[in-house]
């Protein structure tokens, strides 16, 4: 399929997250367009899966979400770290869980309709122990259950966080296919 | 857990998709953070499932994404419109099929570190054929896969947008449950 040209970008907002720019664009076909593009520094997010098959969630304060949410660990790529170290760095200032190994899941487009982020997914065994390390701004809780309880609750909707189903649905998969 | 206070709310944007606030909070614990804040009007997609086995999906052109991406229908909640209205309508505005059923597979917040987008999906069945209506700045091509296959372009990362990989992923787990 064609190309796309970029005929101009204005920047309304260059923020802590996320940046705003309305790009006018031509599309294939010849459609001139505005559209709204929230530029974004990239995540990680990790399923910490421990022996007994149970895995670790952050639940966490999500003003924008309108409460609490579990989540898996997660967190925004720093400047030239990669997925992988911000995956274990995350792990553990919110889990307070070393990974002995990490393996990668996917990498996804969260919202590909008016953002660039990707957030990278991994799985990490062979916990141990660390240090929790909180931010000042992080509200979150830690809890630990079986991961076929947390699939359940994706079924029934009380786990919605984009990040965490794929995730932990990707684990179960990989599970599946090694029994 | 506690309950969260908003200070104050400074409006940056109202856009034709998004609108961006910044908000100044004071969360559980007595920290003042200020945060960025997508609102978005929502959205709902649909995992067109035909009897065969096979799905539905579209190549769509993201500009905020560099490229073109494998997504199931999808588009914006319109005024006052159901999300199962909307699914309907993108089914046959995107892919020119009319749903039979349509069943809910799950609400989810696609990122709710920054944005209050929720995404309802669907599995649609009972499939016959509509008129395809494009708008002027859609750039897409249908095309239809079995359903093993592309779960199997999630695993290998050619499958990349977060709603599709959730209702794909959810569509298979409940099709393993009924046999």
């Amino acid at each position: 399929m064609e190309d796309v040209e970029e005929l101009s970008v204005t920047r309304l907002h260059a923020g802590r997250i996320v940046t705003l720019d309305v790009k006018e664009v031509r599309l294939p076909g010849g459609a001139v367009t505005r559209l709204e593009i929230i530029h974004h520094p990239g995540a990680a997010a990790v399923v910490p899966l421990h022996e007994d098959g149970s895995v670790t969630l952050v639940v966490q304060y999500r003003h924008a979400a309108g409460g609490y949410l579990y989540e898996i660990p997660a967190g925004l790529l720093e400047e030239g770290e990669t997925p992988e170290a911000c995956a274990r760095r995350e792990l553990t200032e919110e889990a307070g869980l070393h990974a002995g190994d990490l393996v990668p899941l996917t990498a996804y487009h969260t919202t590909p309709g008016f953002s660039d982020e990707v957030i990278h997914l991994f799985v990490a065994g062979g916990l141990t122990d660390g240090t929790q390390a909180l931010e000042e701004d992080e509200v979150i809780e830690v809890t630990r259950m079986p991961l076929e309880d947390a699939l359940e609750r994706i079924r029934a909707g009380a786990i919605t966080d984009g990040k965490t189903i794929i995730a932990l649905l990707m684990t179960a998969e990989r599970l599946r296919e090694e029994t």
